[in-house]
């Protein structure tokens, strides 16, 4: 418990040698699309896993679903998916930014050694609704919560993901053999990144500088 | 960086000391519904604030709008909106269930100190579209990876949050004055936590009990 202080009625807190650590990994948090293709220690990603599924979900609904991806002819559908959807998107750009575009390596699902298909269940009936009749959203929004926290234990540990979305979703759930009932939320390539820098793609090509925090924030 | 060892050509890890207090952060991150309404420092909410939003999104959009609601008569608007929403919800559930319901509190639009609103610009050019055609709700969801990040550094400081979503979105965006482009996410109530364990509320409660890892894993 070095990085911990004593608890008080809130709880404990952190000290400044954790802030600082948790600074770095959010920095080097990032959305990966080259890794190595060594394989990763499946302990760790199991215990990352299982702590990820202790957050927060609307009403403890847990509505996380989770398809882990081995099978080589599954895998190739979903790169053929990406492929197609990516050449649609290419067509939307002319010019310059058609260039830049065309050169990004925009998954690693040719590489990573480990991949998850993650679902949402907005049919579940854990949790008995609480919370979530006026937003069904909150459900999918749970989701993605848990895969925030999944996307930064694994970079603890010197492990990249990276989230694809440039996929068509009823394609994947039917190459993947899914529940009819579950939604698509995201594709996560999983392994050792490929990564030397805390700068995003996006920003080291020139496609989308970062803004501030003035830029996004009303008071009210 | 006493949490952290050598860098690699993948980027540095962090020890098994940060690992054991992340895991303690996560457990402890719950969603916090009783505030202690002494203020929290300034200066950390907006550390936390600016750390959050060096998250990735897709295409690097960064379409997170966040409103900090001080104005009192925003403020019982939205507690009014809240009270509606969850009446609404009572009404759904029967017996003892019902009984469990009503007892349970849901929110704390009461009496955390600082409120803010966060809403999605799906309409934004930032970012140039990329990696949302397919799947425009990729936009929301990287709010709500923004939402996490925050949710967990200010938790690090010993602060806690509750994310409130039994709100009518449609009412709040217009009680809040916000521009008819923006979608509402979540209202987030921050403040120190009155939380002396890290069982979540609804469990104690015995409304919903975790599962496990294993009924949420499929593979293919």
């Amino acid at each position: 418990m070095t990085g911990m202080k004593n608890q008080s009625k809130s709880g404990p807190v952190w000290d400044q040698n954790f802030h600082d650590d948790f600074a770095r990994l959010l920095q080097w948090r990032r959305d990966v699309r080259r890794f190595d293709t060594r394989p990763i220690d499946e302990d760790i990603l199991i215990d990352c896993l299982r702590l990820a599924v202790i957050g927060p979900s609307v009403g403890n609904a847990q509505p996380w679903r989770l398809v882990r991806v081995r099978n080589e002819a599954r895998r190739q559908k979903i790169y053929d998916n990406f492929k197609r959807a990516n050449a649609d998107e290419l067509a939307c750009y002319e010019g310059e930014q058609r260039m830049t575009y065309g050169a990004l390596k925009l998954a690693g699902l040719d590489d990573a050694p480990v991949q998850i298909s993650v679902f949402v269940d907005n049919t579940t009936t854990v949790g008995h609704g609480l919370g979530a009749r006026t937003m069904p959203e909150a459900l999918a929004y749970s989701v993605v919560g848990m895969m925030n926290s999944l996307w930064l234990l694994l970079r603890s540990h010197g492990i990249g993901l990276g989230w694809v979305s440039i996929l068509t979703p009823d394609d994947l759930g039917r190459d993947l053999d899914v529940p009819d009932n579950w939604t698509f939320v995201g594709h996560l390539c999983i392994g050792y990144p490929m990564q030397t820098s805390v700068t995003p793609e996006l920003v080291a090509c020139g496609w989308q500088d970062r803004l501030d925090l003035e830029d996004f924030l009303l008071e009210r």
